[in-house]
Order: structure tokens, then sequence, then C-alpha cells
């Protein structure tokens, strides 16, 4: 028999102490949260790792959003539904669903203007709002996107990484036939490529430290890709990306953070292109601006993501994008210390934690 | 041995005499126009037919376009440099290039802000401008594309329909998980799927009276097909479409010309979507244009296309876009009437001349 | 003293019997709806009447839009707020504030991309919803618009058409040194003027069969206007505004829904412009779509308008746009009727209805 | 009488000699160019001087543009054709213009998507090429615009500094109803405050160190100003602009070059907006990326300007443009030296160098 309301085991990360070099990550069952009337409650199946869970975990903190009160972990997620709230139309138990973690106070500007994105929100495993890496999950029902059949669970969980390359695609505007630099091949590199070849990319070139990284890279679709040595010089690089791709990139995606490589994109960038800053690095960083402004390369960031989820799952459910190379280990959610250890390590691409017992496989 | 430029075999369209149902197709020996500075000789390599030079041939005309002297005919075209105008840089004898057929005076406002197309211009069988079915044409040097060596001259010949799908689906916004309908099954229709297709259209339905033609669209990936019926009611194919599509197309490519089509695709497409326009018909139609208005449907239509050779290049060489199932027959130059005739019986999908002795086949 | 609570006379319309040639418009005391968390309660200041208030009065009906019960006209409005559900926090007791009548629900996807006109939606005094020309009316808070001291309450009511007016020059794309061809002088063509201009047209030439609106255009910054005559060709006319813009208009905005002045926008509208569509007329109309299509001439509509009530706002604030000039006559509620008969019978442009006994004033 | 073109006096720029401080003005009379057929031959009258010509002066160079021949300085110009080469169509002697002073290789491809500002140029004096400070010059005909009769010579030379407005205005799409930040109240400052304003801002707030430059981007319509001091930090300009604007501003437009104002700008701006960057300041700066990044403010600069003439002239046609205030002083052509070095010393705002002996007004 399956899990029931009644146990909800949850992976909780507590507090930092002082004494401590890490926070804890407790297993603990909680009670399952009331939906209100345009909620659902979910039973969860499949949630990813993602770099920022682990570093919450390891430090407690990114920038000013602080874990003080014991908080639920994960936010790349999907389950099934199992209650719905009395205004909840469009699910019904039994139902799929993607999770999209963060939801927008919808009478803000930014949200009727159709960038929900940058509305103040609620979002998964940021302090101070739970994630959802347990049994029973409540959450917004218009945030919960219906699954087709043919699309995985697992699929599911990774449209939230997936949602950041399609975000920063679109907003960079890569278009057909486009030639793109696509900084690092970490997971959000990854789902860049993706991105970036099903909107009409030509030619992508990706680059990283890691040969192995570069290796999955290759395998998920990227025409080149090119190893960068620690010391080398921005417009070296830059050179030796015009070399490879026959011409400047029209789009950079700048995934890393690293100070070098956004000098790297600056210059080599086509006039009149577009460098996406997706990577997050120190507050400040020296750059040459002018480079960029009187070639007029737009420099542009992001923030999460949004209305990305239908545009996902209709890419799954029609085999245009494939994410399934992505996930190289998966844990029972009790194994949950393992699987975040594994990712800290740096040992695969993404790690999935499989929240029912009853269905533990892809 | 191969032909020279002392044999200039080409296809020339006469002015229909009265008592003739059609132009006449004569094959003559013409001199080789001497370039200026900024043009080029080509040696031609593949020609295809268009729609619109069967017009010309049995009818002498298309609108206010008159046959009125004789004419070389063909605009869809790749070949050799064979001579270079003195201020031509960036081709050499022996390059193999795509032929853009159509230039503008580049002192227009329209080509100054990146609308070529829409200036007065030079086009290929266009009267009074010859086109370039013959052994060797001479073009402005700056509309002639190089082909790197894994694009062949019949692909180089297929970027000129090609170029109209691509051209259609930018003004159209064809974006990332869209819906798209697809009005017309012919090489228009068809080239307007691929386009979509690699623009990252995630469900794409075509429809066409012939079901062979659609078997067609299958093959070259068309999510979905339907045979619409004669009398069909637009109302009625729209709700079919919109079933079969599992939601209202976001984009509508109408490449059929009819009125009925342009009236589906009003009662098709989705609120806040885009018709876009490709197929010619009646000067007038009725259509319930408030339908589209209240809607926000946005009605465009296209006038040839424009920058869109080094974008076509770029996704052939990459093998994202596969042109190539389109060419359904082959005739030597010689056998240009034959030719036309076939194309006009609608038989098969693209008829390819070969205009060099030596070089007959794909 | 003022008004209270307890007395809210209302201006209702009542399901047209058979019998009658029009709606009854009755003046009836009705209870104030208590306020949800997200509303808030108005004491109503102005209220303008439109065109389509008219409608409803004469015919019971717009479209599918039929009056069955008796309901609450008006939707040009302005008041202030008297009470705030618990959870309004931008608005207090005492601002003065503009109603945007709309709203969507805001789980829509249209919402969430920030076409929230598109989504599902509350519409004052669109069946069966009710209006607010009343002497108190409770509305969704965050569609309550704050306004400074410096605009007025009838200033705050003309935002209503005016974001009509915005939200065509912004769908058209107005732009700097455009010339422009405003198709009627009503209400709406007078605002798509006055936004026109605020978005940097350089020349707007208004057409109208009557001179008296056409120099109410004029005094409103109109650079030309032309009469037309009913027996005019659409070529004709549009060779006519060629010549006074000395050029042709690279936007149209069309307010009239005249099947003749569609068709002048579309010959009249510069190649690679766009006829904007406000003006509502038949179910189908004969256009020379074609004409438009080739050379890309975009045909785009309106429904209703979002994001525009901030942007008026600061515009009425800074004094860039001016609207006080449309009010040229005044009612108190209790003669709403003859208001009524005021604007059937096409007297002056805008015609307020002041609610609030102790402020009758402009 | 008049100048003819037998006397052709010209203010030259020598190549700077190691022992001088700066490079040689040297009036001198030069062969008049002979026209190419698409070129036209100008009797010059307005020319302004520009902070480049001034840096050419000072430095004999700006970057890797170096003064190695003697060049004719002057670039932002009008005068009246006197030839016209074969083929130039749109002009007649007698004809007003003003000059658009770079021009593009229209076979590049960046001039082919109306990006012609990005391709290779001919730009008057920028080494190799020669200005236009001289009685008379000889400039490609289609980059040679029509001046109206109620726009003046000097309006006309105005056009090119006015460009840079509204260049960067339209890269920073600054739309209706915006709140605006312009860093830096000199000459581009103030086009910039002209164009957004025309362009629909609602509330402009102008900065710069020096109190007299603000009083005159006061007369020139800014809402607000505010006099930055030299010490003050970028975090707390940005809450002064948030204070006076009353939110912060969508639309930051750079003119100073300075580090601490790309900075300013960065944390000025609203979330969701722009930053553009006009002034040049050093090749690297260290500026707070990740602030920007993440709140989706994107980063744009300019080069120089495309398809601004037509629309300025527009404008300043229609009046809603007024830049005769820009022109503080005017000397003839004969006191070149003078009118330089007035500039240098940052007297008024604008100089102006009259170059028809016989028009020396304004």
């Amino acid at each position: 028999m399956g899990n029931s309301e009644n146990e909800n085991l949850s992976v909780v990360l507590y507090k930092r102490r002082e004494e401590k070099p890490q926070c804890d990550i407790v297993l603990e069952n909680r009670p399952v949260r009331e939906p209100a009337g345009d909620e659902v409650v979910l039973k969860m199946n499949s949630v990813g790792i993602c770099g920022s869970d682990v570093h919450y975990w390891l430090n407690g903190r990114i920038g000013d959003f602080i874990v003080k009160e014991p908080m639920v972990i994960g936010h790349e997620a999907a389950g099934t539904v199992v209650r719905c709230g009395k205004d909840v139309k469009h699910l019904k138990p039994g139902d799929r669903v993607a999770i999209e973690p963060g939801y927008p106070l919808c009478s803000d500007e930014f949200s009727k203007s159709g960038r929900y994105n940058l509305s103040p929100v609620y979002f998964c495993a940021t302090p101070p709002d739970h994630g959802n890496l347990q049994r029973f999950y409540t959450h917004k029902g218009s945030f919960c996107h219906k699954l087709p059949d043919n699309v995985s669970f697992e699929e599911g969980a990774l449209i939230e990484p997936l949602s950041v390359g399609i975000h920063a695609c679109r907003r960079a505007q890569i278009g057909l036939g486009h030639r793109v630099l696509i900084c690092g091949a970490g997971p959000i590199g990854l789902v860049s490529l993706l991105s970036a070849k099903a909107m009409g990319a030509a030619s992508i070139v990706v680059t990283d430290l890691s040969s192995n990284r570069l290796d999955k890279a290759k395998e998920l679709g990227a025409n080149f890709t090119y190893q960068i040595k620690l010391d080398e010089k921005p417009q070296d690089v830059a050179k030796k990306i015009e070399e490879i791709l026959g011409g400047m990139p029209d789009r950079t995606i700048e995934c890393t953070g690293a100070e070098s490589a956004v000098q790297t994109g600056i210059y080599a960038t086509k006039s009149g292109g577009c460098l996406l800053l997706v990577g997050m690095g120190p507050q400040n960083v020296t750059v040459p601006l002018v480079n960029a402004a009187v070639r007029e390369v737009d420099i542009k960031g992001v923030f999460r993501y949004c209305n990305t989820w239908p545009t996902a799952i209709s890419m799954l459910a029609s085999g245009q994008i494939n994410v399934k190379p992505l996930v190289t280990h998966r844990f029972p959610l009790e194994k949950s210390q393992e699987a975040f250890e594994y990712t800290r390590d740096g040992k695969g691409i993404k790690v999935m934690l499989k929240c029912d017992p009853e269905d533990q496989g892809a």
C-alpha cells in the first residue's frame, strides 16, 4: 500500500548554528497544510536537487535570504493531486502535475504586465517559504501544471531548471540560424543548450573547465565544445570561439558567474547581439562595458522565469526537447543527506529524489 | 568538356500572342551580360520551378507585371562564380553560391530600416527583369551567398522558397511551444512547416484538399494533418483544428489564398495570436474582421523575404532544416518545356532544372 | 450634509420588453454590496456616458451580451474610497481613485502573460455585471487607481476612454515622427489623437463626416482634418490623405467601424505600417486584404485595454495629456435619463454624470 | 556677391606634433571634390562643434582613430545643394539639406538588417575621412536630407546631436508615462531629454554636477533636476532619484561616462527597466552587474544612430521638438579657432560656425 497523508516525511533544513560548518538536514514527519480554496494537496513523486539547495544547506543563506526557522527544502518537483480547494477548476485528484515553485501577488504591476517573476512572490525553499521535498505538499493550484501521459514525473520535475534555460533564451531573443556561445556546462548551461537549439540556433559552442561536463554537452547536442584553461585571457577565448563558430556568436548565455566569463562574453558577442547573464557571481565585477556599449551588445540578466511551464510541457510532450539524459542519479527521499552530498561533490549532473515509496523509478 | 560563356542557352518566355492560350517557351542562345563592378557572372547549376513561373507562362502576366519583351524565366537558383566585378570582395571564381533573386535600391528608406523587400527592386523573372534559367547569369555580388561544402546546389536553389517560409514564420513570431495551423500543403506550406518546426513550434497541423500533399507534410514533420472537404464551413474546420491540436493554434500560416481558408484562419487562431497570409487570393475578400479584431488576432502578410539567405544557409549546413525531400523531379535545361508541363499538372512537389550539362544529379 | 451608504441611488437598466422600443432607465435605491477582503467601497463622484451604455439602453444588448436582469449602468468612473476590505493595502478611506472597470481571472494564461484584457473578466455594466452609476459602488481594490491631487475626478473618469486610445496606439506601435491617420472624430478618435500625439506622432490627420467633430479634433491638436463625403471612394480618400500629410500615414487608427473606412485604412497606410481597428462594424466586411498583405500592412484590433491606468494617471498629472476639453455637458445623477438622451442625440462630446450631491462641478 | 566653388576655405586639423600640446587648426583653401554619380556638392551654411571635434583638436586622436593626415573637421552640418551627380534623383540645386555624416557599406549584413550604424562606414571628421567645416563639401546624396522651409539650417545642423538622443531613447524603448533619469546635462543629455519627452516620458529628472547646466535642462523641459555632489554614493543618489520621481525610473539614459554614474544608473533603474549608456568612459569599469541582472535591468549602449534624420525633420517641422535654445554662440567660419576655444572652455551649450559669408544669422 502507498503512503497516506498521516505520514508526511519531510526533509527539513535547520538554522545553521555558529559552531557547525553547515545546516542540519533533518527528516521529520510534518502536518500536511490544509489547502485554501485556490490550493491543492499533492502527493510528491520526484524532486531534483538544485545548486541553490546545496548552497542553503552549506551556508544557511543566499544573500539576504537566511534560514532562520526550520524550512522544508526542494523546489524542482512533480507529483499527483490528491485534494483540491473548492475554487480549483482545472485540476482533479489523480492528475499528475509539475509544480511551478513561485507565484506572484497578482495585483502587482509586474504581474499585471506579464513579468510576474519580478513581483514579490512565494517561492519554494526560499526563506521563509517551505519547499516540497516531502511526501505531501500544498501549493497554489494555478501554479500546478497538468502533465500529459507521455511526460514522466522526472521530466516534470526537470521543467524547473529547463525553465531557466527557456527564460534566458527568450530574453536573449535567440532566433533561427543564430550562432550561440554558452559559458558553462553545468545543469543550467545544458538546459540553455537544449532551449537554444529548440528555438532555432544553428550552431552552438559550449565552454567549461571540465572535459567531463563538455562531453555531456556534446551528448545533448552542442555543435562544438571548448575547454577553457584557467589562465586563458578573455580576449583569447573570444577569438577561439569566433574561429570555432566561423563567426562571432550572435548571442552568449553566461552560466558560470565568473568575472572572466562575463568579460569573454562581452568580447566574443557580435555587434548588435546580446550577452545574457544567468550565472550569479560577485556583487561587483570589472568589465569592458564600453566595448559592449559601442558595439550595441545588450547585457541582460534573468530572475528565475515566467510563463515557461506550458511551453516546456508542450516541448517535452512533442519530443522536441529531451531532458531525460540530465538525470544521472536517484535516491529515495530517506537518503536525502546522501543525495545532497553527491550533488555537493559534483558527481553527475542532476540528482533526483524519489518521494513516493511505491514509485522509485525513472 | 563543359559549357563555356560562348554558349549561353537560356529559357525565354515570349509575350503572349492574342491567338495563343499561353506564352511560348523558347530555348535560345543569349549573350552573357558583362558584370558591373559590384556584379558577378555565374555558371548556373540548379533552378527550381515556382508556381509564379508557371503563372507567367500560362497567362503572360501576374497582376500589373506583364511579359512584354522576351524574358528569361527562373528565380530559385544556385550556381558557381566564374567572374567577379572589380568591387566584389567576398567572392572569387569557383565559389558556389545561392542567388537571392531580388535586390533593393539601398538608398531607399525601407532598405535603410532593414525591410529591403519593401523597396523598389530588381527581381529575377519579374518583368522587365530577366531570370536565371540559363547556362550563365550575371547578378549583384552582394546578393549571391556563398554555400558551404556540405550544402548542395539544389539545396541552394531551394533557399528561395524556404525563404518565404522563414520570412512568414518570423513575421508571425512563431515561438517555442506554439501550436500552429498551416493551411495548404504545397511547396510554400511545406517550407512554412519546416521553418515553424525549426523555430520551436511544438505541434503543427497542416490542412489541404489533397491527401497526397498531406502525406508529404506528414513525411516532412507535421504532427497532424487534416483533409478539408470542399463544402466544409470555416467555423467547423476551426473547431476540428482545435480538437486536433488540443487547443486553438497560437499562429496560423495561410498558404492557399482561398477566401474560406482566410476565414478559417480567423476563426481558428487563438486570441492574442497571429494569422499570417502567404497565399495570394482575389483582390477583395469577405472576412469576419471584427472577430479577429476583438480577440486581438493580428492579420499580417508578407512580400517575399529579407535577410533570410544567411539564416537558411546556417540551418541547412547544420542539418536542422532538411529541404532535400522537396525535390521530386529533375530535368535538363533543354527539357524546360516538359518540366513546366509537369509542374502545371501538379505532379510532385518541386521540379528542378539542371543547367550544367556536366552535373545533372542531385 | 452629504450622502451616506443608507441611500444608494442607482441608475438601473431593465430588460427590454417586447412592446417597448428600448429599455427602461429606472432610478432606485439599492443596497451597497459588502466588500470582500480584496475589495473597496467607493463613494462615486463622476461617471461618463459611453456609446456602449447608450447602445444597451436602446437595444437591450450588444452582440451576445443581453440585459436579462436589472443592471446598474456606467463604467467610466471615479470616486472616493469609503471602506476597505481587510486585504487591501494600497488604499485607505479618503483616497480619490479612478476605476478600471474590468478585471481578469489572474490564474488565466492571458493574465499571466500580461494581456489580462483577453482573460475572462468582470466588466462593469456588461451583463450580468453591474456598473457604477450610483452613489456607492464596491470594486476590486487592485483595479482602483489612486489619483494624485492635481488630477480631478472627471479626468479620472475619462481615463477609461483614454485607455482605449492608449491601448490602440500602443498596439499600433506609434512612434517618434510618425504620420498618422485617424478615421473618426468621436470620443475614441479624439483620445486616439491625444495618445498618438503624446507618443511622438509628428503629423496627424483626422477624418469624419461632421465638420463640428473635426473642429474639436483641431482644438485637441490634430495637425490636419479632412471631411469625408458620403460617396467618396476609399482609394480617393487614401490619395487625399497622402497629399495632406505629404506622404502615406505610417499608422492608421480606424475608429468608425464603417466598411469603407476599413478599406480606406488599407489603401492609405504606408507599406510596412499598421492599420489598427478600434471601431466595431458589421460581423463580415469585404476588404482588399491582398493589398494590405503584399505591402506588409499589419491589421490589428483591440479588446478594451490593459495596463493603461498608471500610464494615463502619469500623463494627466504631468499635464502632457489634457482630456478636460472632452467634457461638454454635466448632469446630476438624478437626470440620467436626460443625459442619455443628450448622448444619443450626438450633442457634444462627452456627457458627465455627477453622483455626489455635494460636488457637482468640473 | 556670395562665395563660389573657386574659393573653398576649410578648417583643417593637422597631425599633432610631439612638441605641441595640441593639433594645429589651419584655415586653407581646398579643392572641391568632384561628386560621383550618387553624390552632391553642398554649399555649407551651419556647422556645430561637438565634444569629439574638440577632443581631436586637443589630443589628435580618439581611441584608435588618429589624425595622421590633414583632416577637415566638422560633422554637425547643413547646407544647400549646388550640384548633383547624375544618379541623384531626390535632390536638385537649391535644396536645403541636413547632412547625415556617416554612411554604410550597404551590402553589409548590418546594413541589410536596418542597423547600418554598425556597418563599416564613412564618417565625417573621423580619420581618415574629411569633415565638412568648409565653404563647399561633397557628400553621398542619399545621406543628405531635404529640409522643409520651416526648418532652419541651424536646426538642420542640430539634427546630428539630436539623432544621438533619438537613437538612445529608441534603444531604451522609452514609452508613454515612463519615469526617466538622465545623467548629465551637456548637449547629449539635453537632446536625450527632448527626445524622451517627445516619446511620451511623463516625468524626467536630469542630474549634473553643474547648476548652470541644470538650469538649461529645466528650461528645455526637465520636470526635475538634481545637482550631484562629487562624493555622493551611487546608492544614495539612486534613493534621491526615487524620492524625486515618486518611484524608480523606468529608464536611465547615462550621458556622462563616469563610473559612478553607471553605478547610479544600475541602482536607480526599476526592475524590468533599461539603463542606456551614451557617455563614453574608461575601457573597464567596476559595476554591480548582478544587481542589474537579477532585477532584469537591461544594459544597452549606442553607436551613433541610424534612421533618425527623417524622424528628426518631421519633429522639428511640426514643432514638437525645439532644438533652437541649444545654440548659445555663433562664429563665422574664419573664427573657428576662437569657437573651438569657447567650446573647450565649456562656455554655453552649442557653438555654431557659419560657413556662408552672406548668411551669418540664426
